[in-house]
């Protein structure tokens, strides 16, 4: 199925976060984003661009951290010049995908919809067509998420709860709420009820109506991104007074509450790579060792799990199950599967000591 | 308790093996004699040496294959320049042992102990005092070997079975036979008896009684023998045509069954370090990790085995339990205390895909 390109509708693309339980692969300097880390040949940077590229062309706006301009323009070199907003410093996801809206209200767009730069999608066909259903609802003024068709009864993922059907848009469904990360156990009531999917942080909606949502909520900060996308230049002195909060809590859990959230049900495969083991999850079976590189590199006996030779040694693996083994040039982890969510920690403990150059 | 030098005494020191189970630290070109085992800042060949010079002075005579003779004179520059004697090719301890003992016949050595370059002994003086006793009974011409007292059932040593004690001699006993590695359960039967001791490979003997009890078995080998120590220039001629047998199958058991060998008894610590579990076992206790190598380059979260950071990489080991983790420049190794005997498996594998410049 080909996918047409969606007039007035624009890709704002958030490229940040540390991925630290990526550690050593994932580098402050270097985030996951600006990793291969499906062995594709492409970046998840380069990959996202080129699931939305169909759909908007170069109608796309990347908010990301100052320091990863200029990496993420040699990524996408096609990029228009003002296709890149920096932050000069990172204020959580609703100041990053608030600016875009303000700035993309001046542009006129009609539609923008945000997608993080560091998910896995491998099904782009099924994804657009998501997306198209999303932007049809969003035109009608609803804030608009795509709700993940969840696979299983996961603790890492928030959860959208949905109810009826919303009337001329044939899958979407009103959003009842939003709900944290729950345990196990409660991710798996929610799927026994059919009415729970995974929050991808998909949000598909009109810039002004964006905007007023948030205005509902702290007049002063949708004033204060207008302001900024006015005068791009106050950009150093306004930023810092910005509320540093998430746009689920901020627009997306209040919107719910009053009625004026739906879902488009998003039936294709995703995964946001939170960890090691969802990596080796991602990329083999359970049984295999899953190798991302260059296999020659790779000496196995009776291991499964996950091996990263990442400096061009000779990795030797034996009798291990459930393993994961990084090696880069500077650090190397090993560790398993079921530890792989400890990494975080030793990426805070090099903090601690100071070790800047390897975090 | 300090230690005499013993008048007339040699120190015979074969220093050979491939060491393929403690790859990637031992290598072909490196075995494991030329490096730093056990982080006391000295190499096994250098311990060696330590725990030898003093009983000997400098009539020690280092057996070793030609390429290995540049190492041996770097890290043992006082020996003399005929203290080492470089075989063209290795032909098993009966050759090596044997060509020291012709040398050491012509130099008019009165007896000669043969120590392995890669053993460890932290009890020198009590290894010291064994010797001496060891000389003493060789002196009246028997085959003395010191057999260690076993701490454990071992199935990776061979064992020596000893009869009466020796009149004239206060701790020596009669050699009944030599055994091979016997399995964990014949271990334990063995130990239960209290007649069993370890087979260290430590011969002590006059060289002239070691040439003739060869003789007995293989004219012609001593004959060889005696006649490259006569002529050394015949010994790239000669060398090739000796048996490849082990010292214990060509003399020490056909001459414990004619009821010629002695053993004293060897009650200090002693390992031959034969992978990373017995390492492991050597530098710690089994509850922490022992780290072979500089700490502040290991993060360590729940981990216990061994790590060795050998390529200046810093070393993250999360959540595994008896795992060995060996970094060098050029190969890692990742495996358990448990399955450490498989290593060779790998540097095999090696060989067989033509990575010479990795075994």
């Amino acid at each position: 199925m080909a996918l047409d390109e969606i007039p007035g509708f624009w890709a704002v693309v958030p490229a940040g976060g540390a991925g630290t339980r990526l550690w050593p692969l994932s580098r402050t300097r270097a985030p996951k984003f600006l990793h291969d880390l499906t062995g594709a040949g492409r970046t998840l940077l380069e990959q996202t661009h080129d699931r939305l590229a169909p759909l908007v062309g170069d109608r796309v706006l990347v908010v990301t951290g100052e320091v990863h301009r200029g990496a993420i323009r040699d990524q996408l070199p096609v990029l228009p010049d003002d296709a890149v907003v920096a932050e000069p410093s990172a204020r959580d996801s609703m100041a990053a995908i608030g600016l875009a809206a303000a700035v993309l209200e001046r542009r006129g767009a009609e539609v923008m919809g945000s997608f993080a730069a560091d998910h896995v999608i491998p099904e782009p066909e099924r994804f657009g067509a998501s997306v198209a259903e999303a932007v049809a609802a969003a035109r009608d003024g609803w804030l608009v998420t795509i709700g993940i068709q969840p696979t299983f009864p996961s603790a890492a993922f928030g959860y959208i709860r949905q109810g009826e059907p919303l009337p001329g848009h044939p899958s979407a469904r009103r959003v009842l709420e939003f709900v944290e990360k729950p345990s196990v156990s409660v991710a798996e009531e929610y799927l026994a009820t059919g009415q729970y999917r995974w929050n991808a942080g998909m949000f598909v909606v009109r810039p002004t109506v964006l905007l007023d949502l948030l205005a509902e909520q702290d007049e002063t900060f949708t004033a204060t991104l207008r302001a900024i996308a006015a005068e791009p230049h106050r950009l150093g002195e306004l930023w810092d007074t910005l509320p540093k909060i998430a746009i689920d809590h901020a627009v997306a859990e209040p919107a719910a509450a009053a009625g004026k959230v739906v879902t488009i049900p998003g039936t294709f495969a995703w995964d946001d790579i939170g960890d090691f083991d969802s990596l080796a999850s991602l990329l083999g079976d359970d049984d295999a060792c899953s190798i991302l590189g260059d296999p020659a590199l790779t000496q196995l006996i009776g291991a499964s799990g996950i091996v990263v030779p990442g400096s061009g040694r000779t990795v030797a693996v034996i009798g291990l199950d459930d393993v994961v083994v990084v090696d880069t040039p500077d650090a190397l982890l090993v560790t398993t599967r079921a530890r792989a969510q400890e990494v975080k920690n030793v990426v805070a403990a090099l903090k601690e000591q100071g070790r800047t150059d390897l975090v």
